[in-house]
Parts: structure tokens; sequence; C-alpha cells
């Protein structure tokens, strides 16, 4: 980058240099929080990243950072540059949207929710619950109204807006909409036809106990051919697995049951997909916002990329297979047809984090149907159960009545106050299916060359188009640059019903 | 603490809690480094770590400071506010002392010399060493000048007081003068009592390998016996073991061989001396420099009251031994005689790391007579090679010339600039002879009950004596108040007789 001539930019550089090493310690404190660290300690963690991240909030709220930001834009910039700019403006503007008041607020509150929530929900205490969450939806709701009048979006797509920058409800509800139209026939063929297949040929269940040290070196080994660079990165075991650390070393995490090494598997191929996206993000860039994942659904798009394109691929299952013989022994079930059959196994359930990707799309479109126009105000927490009943039973044919914790009460996001975050998972899936159906356009052997284990095509690809452009463009800019056209939900059909339906 | 009429005790006393919550990260983040880190971290790390240390220098070195210490020194405090702004006072004297410049320089010249000597070390490299050294020596002397100007003490006692507060080199020369006299006799009859022993009961060797898992559940059942709190600490693996993390979340490591067990133990229950010093420090005071341990010999009589006094004891051996049976099954070398023969083992030899209790004073001593000179300008570092010889033969009867890796390579603290440091591995393994003399005189049956398995007296009077004092009072002040008088080398000669020689 230039110098002198961008006083106004090589400051703002620098900040983002000084909140990205800072930033750095977060991440890992946080990550060891959650991997490593024993009970006592977290009193002073917590004490710790909270006095890190009012630092950094500091910084970032500076009160010089306005005039900073008006004069770079009159600096003589080259294109990347001024995608920085870009990205340092959006993050300036979230960051300094919400006054100290409400940020502190909103904090009390979803501590207080999601402390609760814990307990609430093996309890099935909707009511206890929801004397909590009155709370975490007026701060959402008063949120909602100053980043609206501040973007002059819609409250629901301000709130969207952090995560999935320029994603609009308008754009969301069309895609949902879409899909909400032909998914409850298609969960229904499916699972007809894979019952047909089971008559045919039965279906062979793995016979455990999977030994944790022989699933903690498949799920290594599976990394490695998935190309995760074990010298730049970590994995290690936390309750709720998750992708953290910094891009330079990234700090994956997985969970091990005895008696079932599927889950845990694909769970460690979905994270490795968000983990090679950080770790192959610009490295010459890196500290700039430009050199960020661009977004929620574009990480998304990363992690099902690798669990559901490529990791439940059949040719996958045959790669997979072999892997999982040498950790387990040789079982029937470890055929790479029966092991594939496994993976993509479809059935209605009311637990969204336990869906397969054929009837995940329908848990993502309840809760945006429901939490849109509850952050807008057009319902209340009051009418949540019954909304909740009545579109399982619409998009799954299920019957949730009285069932709390297994329906409203299952998700961290709410009690988080984590509002307009539920529809990047199903934009990502949608990116993933866009991804691969544009490669299997280029490259018309795409199938071929997975099933003989040749994955480069793929990551190079992903390299090329995704991983190395971060946030150097916009969503819609990055999907039509990679893709010709942006986020198009029909090849996320195409991709069930060739998958599921052979059609 | 008080309020209102205290405002500049009060700043300082914020000041201090907030330089602990971001001193919390920089541990952690350091003892990840070396117990998690992949290498590609490496850069990143070191550059989040400068930021934080860089932040955390301009804070203590705030010029406002000088003015509120002043200010706070006039209000209306309590002893202990007292000795922890007594403590404050020294810290910022410590971190003011030195212009930036001189730290960039030193931060340059170590990090240079101490990477170009893991490569020399291995290679005898000398001449190569020396183009470094004379640098981070021309650092050093221009410290010790600063320093002493600053604090009007002799040069090498202000560089020995920033981590041992209060000690003179006439004291260390006073103490290390008197072991000089009957160390190298003492170390001859303790060889030809050990060889005598010998001749009539071979020792027995202990029988390998021994597999790092069962070596792991020994160090951790051991430190369970020596009551280190795995609720509020970790043990882990690393290259060179340590005791980091925080008071509230202590991190030890350690390191396994599988042909030997034995020093990786020893090793382990030495940190473990740190670790509950660490665990036990007062933890409504934490954040406060009065609530940091006291000083580095200090630290070494806790790790060496663990290893050498209690560890040690033939009593402990006892303790030891059905523990060492289970993790590696039955052999005649873990009978506890054999074991305690084993763990007290004498002989003379180059490296100081590996030394036993008896001989490791005669290197620190060396180490002592040299890098005071060194340090004051009377020698120069070609002279350090013909020295060492001289003093090793004289001490310890050994022959190095030309052996410069086993002989002023062999240690880190020299190429990183820690002169003034070595002394207090010596006075540690005097305090901790001390205390338990102490003990030993106010609780007659102190070893019979330390071979029953009750070590509850020991941690008792650490407790008591020494880990909730903290920094409270000076080291003499300290050691008055736990045993009745300062330091005094002949319970170290007492304990050495004792042990070695039964008289």
């Amino acid at each position: 980058m230039t110098l002198a001539t961008t006083p106004a930019y090589d400051d703002l550089v620098a900040l983002n240099q000084r909140l990205h090493h800072l930033g750095h310690l977060g991440s890992i404190a946080g990550w060891d929080q959650a991997a490593n660290m024993p009970p006592k300690g977290n009193e002073a963690r917590a004490a710790a990243l909270a006095e890190l991240h009012g630092l950094m909030h500091r910084m970032r709220t500076d009160a010089a950072l306005r005039d900073r930001i008006t004069q770079a834009v009159q600096e003589p910039l080259d294109d990347l540059q001024r995608a920085n700019l870009r990205e340092i403006e959006r993050a300036w503007r979230v960051s300094n949207a919400l006054p100290a008041s409400l940020v502190e607020r909103r904090q009390r509150a979803t501590s207080r929710c999601e402390h609760a929530w814990r307990r609430q929900r093996p309890a099935n205490d909707w009511n206890g619950f929801l004397e909590n969450f009155r709370e975490v939806l007026a701060v959402g709701r008063e949120e909602a109204k100053l980043l609206s009048e501040l973007t002059g979006l819609p409250k629901y797509d301000a709130l969207m807006d952090r995560y999935e920058p320029g994603m609009t409800s308008a754009t969301v509800s069309r895609v949902f909409g879409d899909v909400r139209r032909w998914l409850p026939d298609l969960i229904q063929r499916v699972i007809d036809r894979q019952a047909a297949e089971d008559a045919g040929e039965p279906l062979i269940e793995p016979q455990g106990p999977f030994p944790v040290a022989s699933q903690r070196t498949l799920c290594e080994q599976t990394m490695k051919l998935l190309g995760f660079d074990f010298d730049a990165g970590r994995l290690d075991v936390s309750t709720h697995p998750f992708c953290g650390g910094v891009p330079e070393d990234v700090r994956m995490t997985t969970r091990f049951r005895e008696d079932e090494f599927l889950g845990s598997l694909m769970g460690t191929i979905h994270e490795t997909g968000h983990g090679r996206y950080e770790q192959n993000l610009p490295r010459h860039l890196l500290g700039q916002p430009v050199a960020e994942a661009r977004s929620m659904a574009l990480h998304e798009s990363q992690s099902l990329s690798f669990e559901m394109q490529l990791g439940s691929h059949p040719g996958f299952a045959g790669l997979l297979a072999p892997l999982v013989r040498q950790a387990f022994g040789d079982q029937p079930a470890f055929a790479p047809r029966n092991l594939h059959r496994l993976m993509t196994r479809v059935k209605r359930g009311l637990i969204r984090v336990d869906a397969d990707e054929v009837t995940y799309p329908a848990h993502v479109i309840l809760r945006y149907e429901i939490e849109r126009p509850l952050v807008e105000g057009d319902i209340e927490p009051e009418d949540v159960p019954a909304l909740w009943d009545a579109k399982m039973r619409e998009l799954l044919g299920m019957d949730t009545r009285g069932n709390f914790k297994d329906g409203p009460l299952q998700d961290v996001h709410w009690p988080e106050g984590l509002f307009g975050y539920f529809p990047c998972y199903s934009l990502g899936a949608m990116f993933a299916a866009q991804w691969f159906a544009t490669m299997r356009r280029e490259m018309p052997d795409l199938d071929a060359r997975i099933a003989a284990g040749d994955l480069q095509p793929v990551f190079g690809w992903l390299q090329e188009r995704i991983w190395s452009q971060a946030s150097r463009w916009t969503t819609d800019e990055l999907a039509f640059r990679a893709s010709g056209e942006p986020l198009n939900p029909a090849y996320f059909k195409a991709h069930l019903e060739a998958r599921y339906l052979n059609t």
C-alpha cells in the first residue's frame, strides 16, 4: 500500500493492524476457554476478555475516526485499498451504531437469558424463559430501530446486515418462499425412496464402541485428506464444536461419543471447511478488513461445500471407507455404498442441528418466518409456540405442542439476541450448491476426479474464487464473479434432486 | 480498600487491575505458544504479544503516574495499602528506568543472540556466539549503569534487584563464599559414601520403557498428592517445562521421555511448588502488586521445598512408590529405599540443569563469580572460557577446555541478557532448607508425618508463612517473620549433611 499521499488511509490501516493483533489474543483466549480452561479460571478469564473488548471498542469508536474515514475517501486509493476502506467504513458503522448504554443493556440481558436458558431448556420451562427473553427481544427491537434509522434498511434487514452485508429480507423471502413450495413434497419423495431402497437392500448400522483415540485419528486423517494445514492449526475437543483461533492459527474443535462416530466425523468435515477458508484468506493482507471472510453465509457455504457437497459425495464415501476401516476394523457397514447411505439418511426431526441437508431448510425457514415479525413487532413472544407448531406441521408434518425444549427453546441464538443470523445457514447451503454446479460446468469430469481421490480441482476452485477473494467484493459481486450469477436457489433444488432422487 | 479519601491511590489500583487483566491474556497466549501453537502461528503470535506488551508498557510509563504516586504517598493508607503502594512504586521504577531506545536495543540484541545461540550451542561455536554476545553485554552494562545511578546500588546489585529486590552482592558474596569453602569437600564425602553404599547394596536401575500415558497419570497423581488444584490449573507438555498461566489458572508444563521417568516426575514436583505458590496467593488482592509472588528466590524456595525438601524426602519416596508401581508395574527398583537412592544420587557433571542439589550450588557460584565482574566491566567476554574452566576445576574438579557447549554456552540466561538471575536458584535452595528447619523446630514430628502421608503440616506452614503473604513484606522481613531470622545458609549445609552424610 502506498505511503505519504494517503495519510488518513494509512492511519486506518495501522489501527486495523493493531486491532488484528489484539483480537488475536482474544480469539486464542476464547478458544482456550472452551477447549482447556479449568472451571475456577472462568471469572478471571471473563474479566480479562471484558477488559480487552472494552479497549478494542474504545479504539473502534474513537471520535477521530469519522473524520479519518471522510478524509481517506478523498485520497488517491487503488481498487484494493478502496475495497478495504469500504469494509473499514462498514465495521466503523457497526461499532458506532449503538450507544454504549444499549450495548451494556444487551450484554446484561443476553447473559442473564442465556445463563438461565441452560437450565430452562432441559426443564421445558417456556414461561421461565419468557421472563428473561422479553428484555432480550426489547433490546433487539431497539437495536433494529436504531440500525434501521442509520442504514435506511427495514428493521430485520438492518439486523441481518451485520452477518450478511447486503442481504435483504426481500431476497430471503423470495428464495425461502420458493423452497417452501417444493420442500415438503421433496422430503416425502426422498423418504419414500429411501424406504423402498431399504426394503430391497437393508441398511447396515455400524457396530460400536468406537474408541475416542481412533476417532481422533480418523478425524485428523480426514482433515489432512481435505487439505487442512496442521502447521497452521489444531483439532481439539470442546462441548460445542466450533472453528476458532485466527487465520494464521486455526483452532477447530469437535466432540466424541464412543457409541457413534459419523456425527463427529461429519462435524469435523464441516468445521474443516470453515478452517480452510480462514487458513487461505490472503495472508499478505491479514489484519485489514478486506482480508476477512466475506460473511456468515459465505462462511457456511464453505463448511457446507465440505460437509455436504464434497463430504457426502458418493465418491468421497469411497475415499473415507478405507480410513474408517483402518480406525475401527472391517465391518459390512463400512462398504462405500452403505457408508454413503448412512451419511445421506433423510429423516424428519424436531432438532435443527441434527437435521440432514434435505430437511434442514425447513428448520431455518420456520425460524425466519417467526423472528422477522418478532423483531418488527408484528408478533409477541407469547405467539411463538403456536406459530412454531403450525409451521412444523406445514413443513415437516410434526406435532410440537407442549414440547418447548425441542421447539423454540432448542437454539442458543434467541437467548443470545442473535436475530437475523438463521437465514445464513440455508443461504450458505444454496451458495455451496451453486459453487459445485459451477465447478461441474467448468470441469465436467469433477465427480470422477473426486471419486478417484483428486480433490485438488475443488480446493483450487474455492481458493481462486472464494478464499483468496476474502472481502474484496460484496457478496453479490463475489457470487457473480465466482459463478456468473447472483444467488440462485435452483442449484440447491437440483442438487437435492440429483443426489436423493437420481433425477 | 477505602474510597474517596485516597483518589490517587485508587487510580493506581484501577490501573493495576487493568494491567492484571491484560497480562492474563499475555500469559495464556504465552503458555499456548509453548504448549499448543503450530509453527506457522508464531509470527502472528509474536506480533500480537508485542502489541500487547507495547500497550502495557505505555500504560506503565504514562507520564501522569509519577505525580499519582507522589500524591498517593500523602494519602491516608492502611498498612496493606502502603505495602501495595511500595510495590507499585517499585514496579513503576523498573518500568521507567530505561529509555525506550535502550529497551528496543536490548530486544534486538537478545533476540538475535538467543536465536543464533540455538544453533551455536550444539555447534560448540564460541566465537560465533561472541559476535552477538558483545552487544548483549554492552546493553547489560548500560542497563546496569543507568539502574545503578537511579537506585544508588552497585551495578550488579541494581540488575539483581529486578529479580530479587533488596538482595545485595555483599550478601550473596558472603553466603556463596561460605558455601564455596565447604562444598567441594562435602561433594567428595557424599560421593564416597554413596559408592560405599553401592558396594554393600547395589543400586537397582528401573527398567523401561515407561509409556507416556502412564507417566502423565503418575505426574497428575503426584500433583494431587501435593495439593495442586486441577480446578484452577492444568498439566501439559512443552519442550522446556515451566509454570505459567495466571494465579487463577496455573498452566504447568512438563516433558516425557519413554526411557526415563524420574526426571519428568521430579521436574513436575518442582513446578508444582511454583504452581501452588501462585494458586495460593491472596485471591482477594489479585491484580495488585502486593498480591504477587515476592521474588525469584522466594519462588524457587517453593519449587525446591517441593522438589528437594519434600519430594526427595525418604518418607515421600514411600508415598511415591505405590504410585510408581501402579503406573509401570512392580519392579525391584521401585522399593521405597531404592527409589529414594535414585532420587538423591549425587554426581559431578558439566550441566547445571542436570545437577543434583549437592553439586548445584557449584554451578551457580561459578556463574555469579563470572557474570558479576563481566557486567561491572572487570573482565571481558573473551576471558570467560578460561575462568569457567578454572572454577569448574576448583569446585567440581572437571576439565571443560574447548567444550563451550557444555560450558558457558549451556544456559539461555546470558544470550537473553538475564544478568543477576542465577543467584536466585541457590538462594532459593537455602531459603527452602531454612523453611523446613523452622518447620521441624515447630513440629518435631514433621518427618514422621510426611512418612505417614500427612503433608498438610507442610502445606499449612507454607500457606501461612509464604503463600498468603505474597509481597506484603520485603524478602528480609518475610524471612524473619517466617523463620525468626534472615537468610542463613547454615540450614542448607545442615540439610545436605543430614540427608547425605547422616550427621
